[in-house]
């Protein structure tokens, strides 16, 4: 998608240095908009722990190429030491992304055909950007396929704006492009389509505040900003037509582990009876789970996200500021698990999908 | 309850001038501790309407001793005027607020038996104070009939903490004194009962990391604070036992409006079996609405409060930061409307009752 009417992915090998790969800091966004070069397995696994990348899609490819990053620094004695510790230094970084132990799970296949350290250093790079073409590709399919869902309201509202409720960032920082959740709505809007989008903050990192709201305004998608609680005043008072979220990670049941506070707005659209659907490239399920609750470990992270609020005074100067009593305990969940009776459907590449085990074996039967 | 380990309100008639009312700063806390002399009505609706006192029973209060200084204010000739253009002035500081037309009321039918002047503003005087006094002990006694709720889990645990959770503020620093939700949480604490109290941060003014987590923390109550996203995660998982809120508003027939978001808790108690009490002084109940939904105003306040947070660095500055790109669109609702249904029980001062006018009205039967 576009920064200032260019496009760009949010990673990419850098053009004049093999050893480099190139990341938007997404923790100066939306006031700077600073391009990170990552050059060793370590760098790679700071910037997803520490969230200058983060989102499914955008881990799993970060972690791809960290692999790359792994490889390149090892030597033919140590190529296989360096692997295993590269890969173990990334899957640890978010556990609850499922996209991870994915990316380094289809390097490891892939490395399995390299003879020489030569060849799995170029069999890792040429994985790595697979990985973020297809993440790319997918996520363009699942706006295809989400498409007709925006059209369907519009129709039905004889095209008033399709008011679609969103949470965290599912956007194209989240992936290497296009995004998930936000996928049908980049093609709704460059079909002419009116809509208009309710970015929930998403306390306490502001994914919504920060990344969504910037991505939404770079492609002129009418937005507004909403606190967390507000979503279930719009769905009562009738402001809301469809909530689209992405997941961090899907059991073969359908049960979404996504960003904090998903399990409440979906209970709000059961309760308001809007269509609640969820967007994830196949990657993001974790097909040998079956119960979202019990199974999928749920990121604990600092209480400081929640004790302290990062942004830009109207001066212009970078402050981080406390909201809290001093020494006031926090806890900070990153995750809640939206069990699969909540939700719609699941729009991926190959379709749309009710979030039961039989439906989601007949797309991808493989896993099955 | 207690600032410093010494007892304080959150408004009382200056002992030093008749024509001062001092209420605390609520906007400086939990950094500091501000009290603030009020002088005129006009001070008195500016103090409501940009929040440095809140809450359902201290606005009622505050308004209740705003008629008094606008009657102090005021000659013979103009006391008609006067008492109209406050009572006007101040009603319309916070649309959803039920106390505020409450207190104007009560004022109203008190100085009906004035028949001077000096007379009428003795009765002003008199009236707030009698209104203050009434709040802090219709609180303590909600405290009261709130005691058991906690004590009866504490029973079931063995005496585990009984974990609470409560979004905005609703504890003395929104009431006079004792406040509504927090009153038989401070009951049960006083008693030795060990709890523990959740603390929605509540975006986007954040009275629950203000305001709660400080007066929690001053009256030596453990606490944790969390994201508004988090209940329902918490409520999945058997770490909350009991939501306990307070409220702006109840119609005769047990809708709830109450601090945006407070709805989506209530669904998430709802699906996870967990009670859900609203704490409320009969002053709160709008005894002539049946329809939360449609006859609830909802307030609207700007857009900065979400665009903008503020706080104090680590150095001690308070600053104001922005965490969304500039000119962001943002709405910001202040309440939402929680229907009866998923309502447990309201806890008044008469004692608990489920929220259906039948069984109101047999607490209340001089209102129906």
């Amino acid at each position: 998608m576009k920064v200032n009417g260019v496009p760009c992915r949010t990673i990419w090998p850098d053009p004049n240095d093999p050893a480099v790969i190139n990341i938007i800091d997404q923790r100066q966004l939306p006031h700077a908009f600073v391009v990170e070069g990552l050059r060793s397995v370590e760098e790679f696994a700071t910037a997803i722990r520490e969230m200058h990348v983060r989102g499914a899609g955008l881990i799993g490819a970060t972690a791809a190429f960290g692999i790359y990053s792994a490889l390149l620094a090892a030597t033919p004695a140590t190529a296989e030491h360096c692997l295993d510790q590269g890969a173990d230094l990334l899957v640890a970084t978010r556990p609850t992304a499922r996209n991870l132990a994915w990316a380094v799970n289809r390097q490891r296949a892939a490395l399995a055909h390299g003879k020489t350290l030569a060849e799995q250093q170029q069999i890792a790079l040429a994985t790595a950007c697979a990985i973020a073409d297809e993440d790319a590709a997918f996520c363009q399919r699942i706006g295809e396929h989400g498409l007709p869902l925006i059209a369907a309201i519009s129709r039905r509202k004889q095209g008033a704006p399709v008011n679609i409720l969103t949470h965290c960032n599912a956007g194209w920082l989240a992936f290497v492009d296009y995004g998930s959740a936000t996928a049908p709505i980049y093609a709704a809007h460059q079909r002419g389509i009116p809509l208009h989008v309710w970015v929930d903050e998403t306390r306490p990192w502001l994914q919504g505040a920060k990344l969504t709201a910037w991505e939404l305004g770079q492609e002129g998608v009418p937005h507004t900003l909403i606190a967390d609680n507000t979503g279930g005043h719009l769905m009562q008072h009738g402001l809301v037509d469809l909530v689209i979220v992405g997941t961090d990670r899907v059991t073969r049941t359908g049960d979404v582990a996504n960003k904090i506070g998903t399990y409440l707005k979906a209970l709000a659209a059961r309760d308001n009876q809007l269509p609640f659907y969820v967007a994830l490239p196949s990657s993001t399920f974790d097909w040998g789970i079956s119960d979202g609750l019990a199974e999928i470990p749920i990121e604990e992270r600092g209480g400081d996200e929640v004790r302290l609020v990062r942004g830009r005074t109207c001066d212009g100067r970078d402050e981080t500021v406390c909201i809290a009593p001093v020494g006031t305990a926090a806890v900070n969940y990153g995750f809640d698990v939206t069990p699969a009776r909540l939700v719609t459907g699941l729009i991926t590449e190959r379709g749309i999908t009710p979030p039961l085990a039989a439906a989601i074996a007949a797309l991808f039967p493989e896993y099955y």
